[in-house]
């Protein structure tokens, strides 16, 4: 048996609930319990880590006898991971519920399992209906678990011929205004921006998303990694967030701490030493190239090491689109994935009473 | 009144005789006589420097009597430049012609003027008919006129962050079969191909224009630049034409020099210092840039320093397409006209008898 349209109906709202919830450590999840002949007995989502789960939530809003014979509808399956409290899984079967009709897979390894738990244990279980949207609502979780971090954008602007400025160091306007508002917007789409002290005393960046003078509604969070002091009247300090700081080079580390902390989608603005660091550690999973039309010549390169020796060992890229933005091209690229080597450890999520 | 049917036949056929000459110092010019009533008297064209112009070869294939009252068409306006011999358009004058039709002006400061004595001595003049082929014809030799030089052509292949090798100086395979095979073609249209001796020591290239393995039909010309020793088993020793060695660096010097063999179109293949040079000597028209979706970081770069201090200095691009070749994109621009302080000697076509 599919999906009936009640059911359908209840995925799309399970989905739209699962918005109400925080971008962090947990996913979105979104649940709608359905009495046997159809109605809605309750809605639940997760507010973060640290809260139940959307199931346990719905589910605590409905008295027990109504949950007999009930339909659990949720956009992730539920979960198998026995932390403070039982897993979900467990949860509804305890419950009583007859059917788990649930959008995606868990992909974590010590959390999934629960479909399989329930089915033993007699429930109608169904996975699928509603994947594609609960796969984009949490594309960025999802990446965290793929990765075992957050994912890793390197964005740039550079001359034609690689530069990032002048040989006196003057910079300003490489790229035009289409550019410059392109990389707002996807400043936006982060959860960190990411930059080296080097470029917070050189160009005092206030490293928020704006739309001319105005802030866009999604504000990432000022990242500043190196060991020099950040003056005190620096713009970044004026940030809607308060930003974090890391006097310190281990990028492995400093992503770890950052997806511990909800972050998602990191965005790193540079300068030319952060940004060939990261791609030196086989830490950057997307490119953003600005390319102005314009040669400078000199010594100020975009990107300087990055640890290629030999051609052999060239860091392949796959372009996904060369996007012309007015004068400019922005060369959006993802590594090529077979240039990989770094493993990718799996990880969990956080159980609802951690 | 403007050109008949027969006139306009034989301005085709004028055009199309012309190509007969070879591209080099002169324009390729094509001369077709009518008679009054329309006939073909005769047709010329022009053999090159130190031959007859088209319209005195045409007029010395027709006995004088029958030139009284007969209509000259002409691709190029008739010279009004004394030489050893006296200017076309004066010999025009001479035979008696009634009309003269002919495609473009002379550009010349010394030349020019034909069109003017002709009316002058009453003859009926008419210019602008088969205008726009005339021009697509000997656009190489109108570029020389304007520039004063050859047509420079300045060719890289670069990583997206403007490295022309790896760290170690492997540089093989950067950029696509695609790419590659463009150049080629692109190579057959110049008439001179030009590169450093270190390249020659580095790399030993062929400097043939080729498709496969098979050469194009039109070579230019290989030109060694600089001071080292092309040894005597390069690759650029076998070329089909003997290749051409200037021990020195002022190029302008040297683009005098191969402007006066009647080389037009000068391509650029570098490497990178020679490349740079033609950038800062403000001698480059056209840049080809061949983006290969790769990151190499490090100091081999394919642009060294082309003598920009400023941001201000910025040697602005026209980017007259992004040219998707397989992977790799290739940036076909040209200096913007705004950033030119170079001034732009007329020079005039040799005559005749020269």
């Amino acid at each position: 048996m599919t999906a009936t349209p009640v059911e359908h109906a209840a995925m799309l709202r399970a989905l739209d609930i699962a918005r109400r919830g925080p971008r962090g450590v947990n996913p979105q999840v979104g649940a709608v319990i359905l009495s046997p002949d159809g109605r809605v007995l309750s809605e639940g989502w997760h507010r973060g880590a640290g809260t139940p789960h959307a199931e346990v939530d719905a589910l605590s809003r409905v008295a027990a006898a109504q949950l007999r014979g009930a339909t659990a509808v949720v956009t992730l399956e539920p979960c198998n991971h026995t932390g403070r409290t039982g897993p979900c899984a467990q949860a509804l079967i305890d419950a009583g519920v007859a059917r788990v009709l649930y959008a995606l897979d868990d992909p974590g390894v010590a959390s999934s399992g629960g479909a399989e738990r329930m089915r033993t244990a007699g429930l109608d279980v169904e996975a699928g209906e509603g994947s594609e949207a609960a796969r984009s609502l949490i594309a960025g979780w999802l990446a965290v678990q793929r990765l075992g971090r957050p994912h890793v954008t390197v964005k740039w602007a550079q001359s034609l011929d690689g530069r990032a400025a002048a040989a006196d160091g003057t910079s300003q306007w490489i790229t035009g205004p289409a550019a410059r508002a392109d990389v707002h917007r996807r400043r936006a789409q982060a959860d960190a921006i990411v930059v080296g002290t080097g470029t917070v005393l050189a160009d005092d960046p206030a490293l928020s998303a704006r739309e001319g003078d105005a802030l866009l509604p999604h504000q990432p969070i000022p990242v500043v990694i190196g060991m020099r002091e950040t003056p005190v009247d620096a713009a970044v300090r004026r940030h809607p967030h308060e930003p974090l700081f890391y006097p310190q080079h281990d990028l492995a580390v400093i992503l770890a701490d950052l997806r511990d902390r909800g972050v998602q989608r990191v965005f790193v603005e540079g300068g030319p030493t952060l940004a060939s660091a990261f791609l030196a550690a086989g830490l950057a999973d997307e490119v953003l190239a600005y390319l102005a039309p314009v040669l400078l010549g000199g010594p100020k390169l975009a990107l300087t090491d990055i640890g290629v020796g030999s051609i052999g060992d060239a860091r392949r890229l796959v372009v996904d689109e060369w996007l012309p933005l007015g004068d400019d091209l922005l060369a959006i690229a993802h590594l090529d994935a077979a240039d990989e080597t770094a493993t990718r450890p799996q990880t969990t999520r956080n159980e609802g009473g951690s």
